[in-house]
């Protein structure tokens, strides 16, 4: 059987690309780029040059996202959407976004004009919440979910709405203006599918030798708050066996998650990642321990039964010391399942290819979950970090496992536009 | 037997003395009165003046410790100092430091002329270090142990030094002009033996239904920082199984000093009361922990194997788990034996005189260490605090205790002062 792909002429660009993106940074270590900043307009200028360069179009939309396309797409057509996020972490590192970015805007470079459904790239405006905290505001934008009210209400941590942060990047060229105020968000291209490759940011790959996750399901979490009152004694004068420790409670609640974690067998996890005794003094024990827990899942289902069973063993041990817990703050995400139609087909090719790959879940995440909620056909790849190391400096992927993931997508991409899903 | 005491005239009169000093406080809830502080300069000057009046001498040291004295005491004079310290933590209750020295104060008016060594009650000018970290600086300038070098060393959290506090203290009235600069601290009185009465601060009294605690030792500490590293990853993409979780190996070492605590019997205590894990969010692993413990016990040889039984218990935790932990800011205080002679004194005359007791160990550092340290015959006696509670408004003693407590202090100061201990 012959190769199903030739190699892709762009993969020599994918390295010198994302160290030129990598330059668009806030001081300090890593890249910081937050939605509209310096940084950011700069790193959307420059993307905008390289697609006029390369003869193709890159059309931001009034969000501030940036599609790369043909210049033959015509507005509104439907689309097989490929791409990742523009913003960062604060001293983030130089993959985590970048790399889906990059490999969707070279695809763009390789696949114009093949294939029946057209290839867009893509570059959220805000994905990292790391200056707006705004749900996936630049996914949700870029397929017309978000609301003309958010405009106002969402504001980053100086107060700056993102309305305000909008206009200033629309200054420079880095969004087009608003069209309807009752309706700022139309989306640019109908998406048919959507594509994202990213770093996995977790250690599976790396450590099972694997060069491409398949990713079929992104996790959904509960977020719980639980307060530990016991009593605050001196503790030079309080026996042991008078003790209402609430920090030692705590502590046997925090070995009760990872225990719930590891019993619940992969993909669940369970964190205790929050623990605040008071008053935190050498020589008073604990009269209370704020607890901040949180379980993930695939399963919606499964998802509420570890929820529920994490409370219950952490209510079993504050009865058992004698002391009070309440849990409150709960926040959390269902979880979402990616398209099985384009798993499939990954997997299919991955098998033809002989890339060494694994069906996984994403833990965090990510642009994908909207495009998969609002029912496009959706997939995610990863390919290996190294360390499982993400937001952080010192986030790193070999270039080759770049190239090869790239290269992967670009087979992908070909096949999903020449027989796009249902 | 004929009852070995009268009942002290002035018994009526300690509730009032208690109510009236804890009317001299800062602004907030409880009881503040730093040393030097307005409150502390009133409430100084308030106690001049109830002596003058009841027709004995207050006589303020060069530290503004205060003595409580018959006219006719010869300065230097050797004498049972009885009394407990002026100042209190912040918010703290109307008991702490405040019971003895009224006790002291009370004594003083009924003893006057009584027994072979003449009694002087006392009010120490600082033993909280709630405004100075002075290592129980008032007692030590009490018997002249106190360095011409600490009044510019030692300072307050806005850089007052001592020496300044203390000068402002002493344009009120509150302390006499230092003669020697070299050595600044000499002992107004030459200390045959001490008393000091105090709210146990502990549960023990209460629980046991005992009026009274004849204090044989106080406790030692060893305090450590032990930092843990593990590593910092992300909550939902991180397997169970390829974590290294700081604060996880932090909670069972949590659970291990509380073990600890629990095996080695009273009068050992084994706390942890600081604990801080990073980053401390919600979505990561935390990579890593601080974790400030501490044990405590009468016996030196003791208290050293149980902070080395400590460690080796969290070091193999670490071991286990693959994080490191690293032991460091090791501090803390030798256990101090207080006299057989004025304990087994005080043994007899509460079995003579019914009063319900236990021999108890302080867990809590008091002014009687320094005099104990120093070779001088000294006792504690203990009444029994509510609930435990100390360092706090709610501090609380049922009045009849106190006047309970007092009665004894009483007697036994009168047979102290007959038969001085050899």
């Amino acid at each position: 059987m012959p190769p199903v792909v030739t190699e892709p002429v762009t993969a020599a660009g994918l390295i010198p690309f994302l160290d030129a993106l990598a330059g668009f940074s806030a001081e300090g270590p890593g890249v910081t780029r937050r939605a509209y900043d310096d940084a950011w307009c700069d790193a959307h200028a420059w993307l905008q040059r390289q697609a006029r360069m390369l003869g193709f179009a890159a059309t931001p939309d009034a969000a501030g996202n940036l599609l790369f396309h043909g210049l033959d797409v015509p507005p509104h057509a439907p689309a097989l959407l490929v791409g990742s996020h523009l913003d960062s972490v604060v001293h983030g590192g130089r993959l985590d976004g970048a790399y889906g970015l990059a490999c969707g805007f070279l695809l763009v470079a390789e696949l114009r004009g093949a294939g029946r459904l057209p290839v867009v790239g893509f570059a959220t405006c805000e994905e990292e919440e790391s200056r707006f905290p705004g749900a996936l505001m630049g996914a949700r934008s870029l397929i017309g979910q978000a609301e003309a009210g958010e405009l106002d209400a969402i504001a980053d941590e100086r107060g700056i709405t993102w309305r305000a942060a909008l206009e200033g990047a629309r200054a420079r060229g880095c969004a087009v203006a608003i069209e309807d105020d009752a309706h700022p968000f139309a989306p640019p291209f109908a998406p048919r599918a959507t594509l994202e490759i990213h770093i996995e940011q977790g250690p599976v790959l790396e450590r099972e030798g694997l060069a491409l996750g398949i990713v079929e399901h992104i996790a959904g979490y509960r977020r719980m708050r639980l307060d530990v009152a016991g009593e605050a004694r001196h503790s030079g004068t309080t026996p042991m066996r008078m003790r209402r420790d609430a920090l030692a409670a705590a502590a046997e609640m925090v070995l009760a998650v990872e225990a719930l974690g590891r019993d619940a067998n992969e993909p669940a996890v369970a964190t205790a990642g929050v623990l605040v005794p008071e008053p935190g003094l050498y020589n008073v024990v604990p009269g209370h321990c704020t607890l901040g827990v949180e379980v993930r899942h695939v399963d919606a289902a499964r998802l509420e039964a570890l929820a529920a069973e994490l409370l219950a063993r952490c209510r079993a041990i504050a009865a058992r010391r004698r002391v009070h817990v309440e849990s409150g703050d709960a926040s959390g995400q269902e979880p979402t399942s990616l398209s099985p139609e384009l798993a499939a087909t990954a997997l299919d090719l991955a098998q033809q290819l002989g890339v060494p790959h694994r069906r996984m879940a994403s833990g965090a995440a990510h642009d994908t979950m909207v495009f998969a909620r609002a029912g496009v056909p959706a997939l995610m790849l990863f390919v290996p970090s190294r360390g499982g190391i993400s937001h952080s400096p010192d986030e790193s992927t070999a270039p080759d496992q770049l190239v090869a993931g790239y290269r992967f997508l670009v087979a992908l991409a070909r096949r999903v536009a020449e027989r796009p899903p249902r």
